[in-house]
C-alpha cells in the first residue's frame, strides 16, 4: 500500500523538484489541467511589463529591430526545436495550431497531388481533436480529397494505395493514448503516404523525435505543456526535404524572402520562414519565452528524458492510488497502462447508468475542492465520458497526486457531486 | 505666417486635448508613426498585469469563462463596429490582417464563382500594401483567377464585365491617399463586382461607413491607429447578406456552431463568428481593449467626426509649415491636398539626384532628434522615395507639428543627414 509518507519522500528526493518554484500555482489548488492551459511562470508578469512599458512604450516602432520582435518566431522556434527533435532553423512560432495545420496540410496535399495524383484519401482518427478534423474537412472538400476517419486500431488497414496523407495527433486529447511516431510514420511511408503530426499534447510532455521518425510535417501548441499563456502562438515544423518545395497558401509578408523591399509579387523565403504570414502578437509571443525557460532549467537536470521519467512516475502513481483508494465507485481507466502508449495525462471513466456517468459533476466537485481537471463528454457508444487529469512534471509533485486522489475519494464517498450546483453545465475549453 | 504661438494657442483650445493624457509618449519624442504602431495607452501595463497574474495565474483554465476570454473576439469586435460603420455582432477581432484577408477573399471568390462564373479577374492597386497582394496572388493562382494590378486612376477602366472582385486599401500606406469608399463601391457594384476593403490605415483614423457604402467584405489592423500594441490581433467584417452563405476555408473550432460539443464534423456558427478559427492570443488581445478605450473617451468629445476634424487640421498644418519653413530643400508632397482624398498621414518626397533622394537619411536624422516617422523606398520610376509621417489626433498636438517641422528644417539646413551613420540601412516595418 502506498502512503502519503511515501509520496512526500519521493518529492524530497525528486531531482526535478526545484523546478516548481519557477511557476505560480494558486494556494489550495492542485492543477491537473496543464494539458489544456499551463500555469503561469513567475517571470511572466515582469516580462510582459518590460515588453509593454519599455519595448512598446519607449522603444515604439524601433523595437521591431532593437528588441528583436521581428525575429521572435525564429528565435522561439529554435528553442522549441530540441524538445521535438527538430534541427536549428526548422521551426517557427506563429499564429494558431489550427492555422498552422491548414498551412502544412495544404503543402502536403500539394506535394501529394504532384507526386502521387492517384492517391485521394486523407486518413485521421475519429477522436482526433475536432479542429484538426474541421481544417482537414475543409481542405479535402476544396481539393477533391476524401477525409476518412478511423479508430486507432484501424489505422494499419487504412494504409492503402489510395492514401495520400495520414494526419494524426501524437497523444490523444481525450484518452492520453500515444502513437509510436517512428513506427507509424515508417508504415505510412512504406505505403507511399505523407505523415502530419499534431504535437499539441506532446511538446514539452513527452520526448519527440521528428527527425528520427522521418516525419513530414508537424505543428503544436504553445499554451499547454509549454506554459506560454492563454492562446500563446503555436509552432510549425516542416521536414527540410519538403520546406522549399511549395508555398503554403497563407502567403503573407512575414513569409516573403525580402519583406521590406515591399515588392508587389510574392517570393517565398527559404526554409521554414515561408510558413509565416502576418504580423505576430508580440506580447503573447514574448510570454512563451518565459514558459520555455522552464525547459532550459530542466535541461540541466536531465531534460526531456528526466521529465518523461517523472511524468510516467506521476501517472503510474495516480493510477495506482485511484485503484487502491477509490475502488467500488465505478471508475475505469481510459489511458493505456503501457508506458510506451501513454502521454502525460490520465483519463478515468465511470460506469454509465440511467442518470448518466456523473463524470461531469464529479469533475465540478473536484474543482470546487481545488483539484482542477476537466471533463470530456463521451459519444454514448464507443467512448465513455471522461474525467481528464494532466500531470506536468515541471510543477506537479507526488504529494499533489496523493492529495488529488484523496479529494476524489472524498467526493465519491460523500456523494457531494450529486448536489445540483455541480450539475450545471457551462462551456469550458 | 503661422507661428509657434499660434500652434500653442490651438492646443490650448483643442477640445480633444485631454485625450493625450491617456497615452504614454516618451520624453523628447514626437511620435509620427502611429500609422505603423500606435503608442502605449497608460492603462496597458496594469491591464496586462491583471490578465497575467489574476486571470491566468489564479483563474487558470476557468478564465475562459469567468474572465470572458472565449468571447473576447466578439466583445472587441462590437467595440470596433461603430468606428467603421458596422452593426452589432458583425465584427470579430482575431488573427492577423493577412489571414483575415485570406478568409474574406476566399469567401468573395467562392461567391463570385457561383454568382458570376465568367468573371475571372481580381483587381487591386499596384501600390497596395504588399501582403494584400501576396495573399491575393496565392488565392488567384489556386482558384484560376487573374490578379490585375492597376494605378489608382486606372480603377474606373478596370471595372469591366471580367471583374469578379475589386480589392482595395481605403487609405494608401505609402501616400495617405484615400478612396471614396461609397463611390468606388457603387461603381464596382454597378459593374457587377464585389468589393473588399482593407481598413489598416483607416480604422480609428478617418470616419468609415461600411454599411452606408454597402461594402461586401472588410478587414483591418489592431496595432496602428487603434493602439492595440505590437502585433495586436486584427478585425474582420462581412456584410450580413454574405456572412452565412459560405464557410471561409480556415474552418477551425472557434468558428464552429458548437465548439464544445467536440463533434468530428464542421458546422459553421451563424454570422461573423464563422470567421474565427483557432484559440486567440488573449494577453495581446486584451491590450487592444485599452487602445479602444481611447475611442470611448473620444466619443464624449465628438467621436470620429471630431477626430477627423483635428486630423485634417494637423495634416494641413504640417503641409503648410513645411512649405513655409522648409522651402528650397527639394521637398514635395505625395499626399493629396484635398481633404476628401487624404487619410491621416502626410508623405513628403524629395528630388532624386545622382546620390539618391536622401529621404532615408533625413528620416534617420529626424529619428535621432526624436521625431519618429518612417521611410518608404520608391520604385525609381513612378514612385519617389517617401518620408512618411502619421498624425494620430488622439495624442498628437499642434505644437508637436510645429516642433516636427522645426526639426526637419534644422536637419535640412545643417545637412547633418549626410553623415554616414544616417545612411546605414537596416530593416524596419
Amino acid at each position: 500500500m502506498i502512503t502519503l509518507q511515501d509520496c512526500q519522500q519521493r518529492d524530497a528526493t525528486d531531482p526535478l523538484g526545484s523546478l516548481r518554484k519557477l511557476f505560480s500555482i494558486p494556494p489550495g489548488v492542485i492543477y491537473l489541467d496543464g494539458n489544456s492551459l499551463g500555469v503561469m511562470p513567475k517571470a511572466a508578469a515582469a516580462r510582459a511589463a518590460d515588453v509593454i512599458t519599455q519595448e512598446w512604450g519607449v522603444g515604439l516602432i524601433r523595437s521591431w529591430n532593437s528588441a528583436g520582435w521581428f525575429n521572435l518566431p525564429q528565435r522561439l522556434g529554435n528553442r522549441i526545436a530540441p524538445l521535438i527533435g527538430a534541427g536549428p532553423d526548422e521551426v517557427v512560432v506563429t499564429d494558431t495550431t489550427s492555422i498552422n495545420l491548414y498551412k502544412v496540410l495544404s503543402a502536403a496535399l500539394t506535394i501529394a497531388a504532384q507526386d502521387a495524383p492517384q492517391r485521394r484519401v486523407v486518413v485521421s482518427e475519429r477522436s482526433n481533436f475536432p479542429t484538426d478534423l474541421y481544417i482537414a474537412e475543409g481542405l479535402c472538400k476544396e481539393r477533391g480529397y476524401t477525409l476518412q476517419l478511423v479508430e486507432p486500431e484501424e489505422i494499419g488497414a487504412a494504409l492503402t494505395s489510395k492514401l495520400a496523407i495520414l494526419m494524426l495527433t501524437h497523444v490523444n486529447y481525450r484518452t492520453g493514448a500515444m502513437h509510436d511516431m517512428a513506427a507509424v510514420t515508417a508504415a505510412a511511408h512504406a505505403a507511399g503516404a505523407l505523415v502530419v503530426w499534431d504535437l499539441a499534447h506532446s511538446a514539452g510532455a513527452v520526448p519527440v523525435d521528428l527527425t528520427g521518425a522521418k516525419a513530414d510535417f508537424s505543428i503544436g501548441c504553445g499554451y499547454k505543456y509549454l506554459n506560454g499563456g492563454p492562446g500563446a502562438p503555436a509552432f510549425v515544423w516542416v521536414n527540410p526535404q519538403h520546406a522549399d518545395r511549395f508555398w503554403q497558401p497563407l502567403s503573407g509578408w512575414w513569409g516573403h524572402a525580402k519583406p521590406f523591399e515591399f515588392t508587389p509579387d510574392y517570393k517565398p523565403a527559404a526554409g521554414i520562414t515561408r510558413y509565416l504570414c502576418g504580423t505576430q502578437p508580440i506580447v503573447s509571443m514574448s510570454l512563451l519565452e518565459c514558459g520555455l525557460d522552464g525547459f532550459k532549467a530542466a535541461q540541466e537536470l536531465g531534460g526531456m528524458a528526466a521529465l518523461r521519467s517523472k511524468s510516467l512516475a506521476l501517472t503510474d502513481l495516480y493510477i495506482d492510488l485511484v485503484e487502491q483508494r477509490c475502488a467500488g465507485y465505478g471508475l475505469g481507466l481510459a489511458t493505456p497502462r503501457e508506458h510506451a502508449l501513454r502521454g502525460s495525462q490520465v483519463c478515468l471513466t465511470r460506469e454509465h447508468t440511467a442518470e448518466g456517468s456523473g463524470a461531469f459533476a464529479i469533475v465540478q466537485a473536484l474543482i470546487a475542492r481545488g483539484v482542477i481537471g476537466d471533463f470530456r463528454a463521451g459519444d454514448g457508444v464507443r467512448h465513455k465520458d471522461i474525467l481528464r487529469f494532466g500531470f506536468t512534471p515541471l510543477y506537479i509533485g507526488y504529494e499533489d497526486v496523493w492529495n488529488a486522489v484523496e479529494q476524489l475519494r472524498q467526493v465519491l464517498e460523500s456523494g457531494e457531486w450529486q448536489q445540483p450546483q455541480f450539475n450545471q453545465k457551462h462551456e469550458v475549453t
